[in-house]
């Protein structure tokens, strides 16, 4: 109509732009990674439609479009769980074992058959089941937490935990615990001890902090970031911060949104969103440069990646590194705030003649224990994760009963937060995870947090004027490195791999976040 | 990554809003509708993404987002000319001969058995080089007419042409001829003569019109729709005319684009686009209107028919005619344009102070002979269209060779319209149709129109106020018409079945057409 039907455009078929075209690679071979990028297409055709939907979607499209993803998401389960896989993988084990293990087609074989062999494993029924059961859970705890009533949520919260626990039966190898294989579904290869000692490592090593930030409250106040900030002016701002930081029309896009995200349908075609709020500027400021830390994660993967599932972050803790990297180590920090105060300045001229620079840094680390974990700082956001991390432990062991989750969670808030809840909405409701099965999620946002400082170290060893040019506004090395070390790879190597590879180490180390925390917010608070 | 995966919204899989439940109904024609709905899902999210991709995505994903169309596209067609589909098809003979001929059942069994036969027997080898052809023939003409090199894009336009021939033999009937088989792609069921007897009917009964506009043509001028109007604000009125009309932010969408188009996701997610220039209000205003039309036909269709290959107008004959009625039947009309003037004037006060409501109609209403067709009035519009009619069928039949097309076009546009060509650019290169292989598809937009003016005369009997309704701003009882007589049944009848439906009659009538031209503007030029 007008336009005309769109095959045009959409039969750039025969193209095949990304597929690589080596005539040495076996036809097994071939025939793997066209069907994988069959697979992909359809998952991240999942993605734009998500995006959609959270951006620009008709709210009257919703009943339609939700049938729309989920036959894509069939389709593309269907395909990747054929036998034919697993027959095409089967008569490759030569070729990979020729293959360097750090190539692009070996990767692409270990990775496969790890995924493949995982998702065998969830009979169809039980993947029908939860995913029937996420969506009325979730929608349960959109009412549930709107009229703050925990127990109209908990019986479908109930049928989540219970599949979620024979979910957990289904995909764990022999003698891997129940929580170590839905930790593996985010995080993969780290187990809850390793969890439990850092977490644990980090708690102790930042209560004297928290003593001293609790006792000197008053020395830090957030007037810089409060004012009137209108939505049109706020994105303006935000676009002149990210485009020096590598944001650029033609591979991005910024959109508002309720729940910020980012999103991309390819590595040239990053979608990230943020939250305009009238009255304060953190959440659009600081969650657009969070999200540009996901987004240059995915805009930066080699381009010889394109069309395979090897063209994504490597986990979700890896995500959060970067997200968390971009938000706080260099969105936080005094170079950056110095750097920046001029330009906020030339948008909000007023207030930022009244705020100067060291007043915006202050009052972007000002540390308050809080009931909600997206609102929390630095400090205390682990804090939090922790809550999340020991309760759903217990809730998937069957120690904890969902009859005792609230009294629970406002127990744990008072004993590690100080703070009391006033009501479930702002407590055990506060988060979309659970009601959608995403047990064992929580926790990557913290070993984000820990990893960003842990590769920080390295950065500076390398580019040992990174914070220097931050402060000047040149961002370029940083990206680089981040490009080279960890970006390119995209899900090539295990979360493991890849820090034996960028680090030469095995484990996550608390010692440089610990560090970074006690040195900035020591000087803020003393 | 923040905003978590989108498997929970995706997931309301089992949910089914929109699946006949009826258990009265055979196992094979549940199994048919279930496969069905999941082949139009992959339909409306090649729209959705072709949408997305004109609209929103950053240049940088274009290459991938190719693949990604053609994905969805190869699927769905994998998919929908399945064997199984034949074999259910068969299985359901006898059902079908006793469901009422009227019902959802039978004409889903009907126009599927239809399709079905018609896309078997296009072989997948000839499918796959016309998408190939396509593509690199409309490279090859976007090129072409920027640099107005017909030369160079005459072999790519050969191939197409070639393979075009191939597709009409293969799916033509015995006795048809290749352009017959050709319109029945875009207008199912008309005849290459039926339609030449229609535009000689036209263009006879014009001859006399066009002379008289052409003699007093210094009698209407366009300065009321020249002038500065700037994007935002040519949205802001656009947004303030559409909304009496139908459109509501729930179900409706209205973008910028450079080519305007409609598009849909579903029934209750209506996208269109319009085209803002900064110095003429007429392509915006009028598109946005037509544009309008074309969604309200696909947001009125039956909720009953959505996901399944009867949710869409019946062709694109009758699109046009509902494009075309509320461009210029309404839109153009006086009593539209005199109620509308005061909300022009909101916006832009000293213009339309100084422009009152009969300069308005006039400018609308302006017939000028031209080069460019999208740029044509209501007159001489259909001259354009018998051009591109009698050259095509020429083209097709092997007649007229491609060496010759240029001095051909040119010699019609001399006789038809009394306009030179001054190169090709604005002649022969000027519409993206042939280069994509659209040969049959021109005459749907005349058809359209004629249509539009035969139905208008029902309307005016079963609601003899329209007009003065119209006048006063209420479109209700239109909309409800339409809604009632055309838009609901969706394509569950073929144009001919629906003419005799709505207006009980079996061939397209250019009377009332020629009446409308002929009493509108003859006043204006008399």
């Amino acid at each position: 109509m007008c336009g005309l039907p769109p095959s045009v455009e959409m039969i750039l078929a025969e193209t095949r732009c990304y597929t690589e075209r080596m005539s040495d690679l076996p036809a097994p071979y071939t025939q793997l990674r066209e069907r994988l990028s069959e697979i992909h297409d359809l998952n991240k055709i999942g993605w734009v439609l998500n995006w959609d939907q959270r951006t620009m979607m008709a709210p009257g499209g919703a009943a339609v479009r939700a049938e729309q993803i989920a036959t894509v998401n069939r389709i593309a389960h269907d395909k990747f769980t054929a036998d034919e896989i697993g027959a095409l993988l089967e008569s490759l084990r030569d070729f990979e074992a020729n293959q360097p293990v750090e190539s692009d087609a070996a990767a692409l074989i270990r990775r496969t058959r790890y995924d493949y062999q995982r998702e065998r494993r969830v009979p169809g029924d039980l993947r029908v089941a939860m995913a029937r059961a996420a969506a009325l859970s979730n929608g349960a705890w959109v009412q549930a937490r709107r009229t703050n009533d925990y127990a109209a949520f908990k019986p479908s919260l109930a049928e989540t935990l219970d599949l979620k626990r024979a979910y957990a039966d289904a995909v764990r190898d022999p003698g891997q615990s129940r929580y170590d294989a839905l930790l593996d579904d985010y995080e993969h290869g780290i187990t809850t001890t390793e969890v439990a000692e850092i977490f644990s490592s980090v708690r102790d090593g930042l209560a004297d902090l928290i003593t001293l930030v609790h006792e000197h409250a008053d020395r830090v106040d957030d007037g810089a970031l409060k004012g009137d900030f209108p939505a049109d002016q706020q994105a303006t701002l935000c676009r002149s911060v990210l485009e020096p930081l590598g944001f650029n029309a033609r591979a991005w896009r910024l959109d508002p949104t309720v729940h910020p995200f980012a999103s991309n349908a390819s590595t040239q075609d990053i979608r990230i969103t943020t939250r305009y709020e009238p009255h304060t500027l953190g959440p659009a400021f600081f969650g657009s440069l969070h999200e540009f830390g996901h987004g240059l994660y995915e805009h930066q993967v080699d381009p010889a990646l394109e069309r395979t599932p090897l063209c994504r972050g490597t986990s979700l803790g890896w995500h959060e590194s970067q997200s968390r990297m971009w938000e706080n180590l260099v969105g936080r920090s005094r170079g950056f705030i110095h750097w920046i105060h001029p330009r906020l300045k030339r948008v909000f001229r007023k207030h930022f003649t009244r705020y100067d620079a060291e007043a915006l840094y202050r009052a972007a680390n000002r540390v308050q224990p809080s009931l909600i974990r997206i609102e929390a700082d630095e400090v205390t956001y682990t804090l939090h994760i922790v809550i999340r991390f020991e309760l759903e432990q217990e809730l998937v062991a069957g120690t904890l009963s969902l009859d005792d989750l609230p009294a629970a969670w406002n127990d744990r808030m008072r004993r590690y937060l100080g703070v009391d809840v006033p009501s479930d909405s702002q407590g055990v409701l506060q988060d979309v995870h659970w009601s959608s099965g995403y047990f064992g999620y929580f926790p990557t946002y913290s070993l984000g947090s820990i990893l960003a400082s842990q590769l920080w170290v390295a950065i500076q060893r390398d580019v040992p004027d990174v914070e220097q040019r931050i402060g000047r506004g040149d961002f370029a090395p940083l990206r680089a490195w981040l490009g080279e070390h960890i970006h390119k790879h995209g899900r090539k190597f295990t979360p493991r791999e890849l820090l034996q590879l960028t680090l030469g180490v095995d484990r996550i180390d608390v010692a440089p976040y610990l560090s970074y925390l006690h040195t900035k917010f020591g000087e803020l608070y003393a």
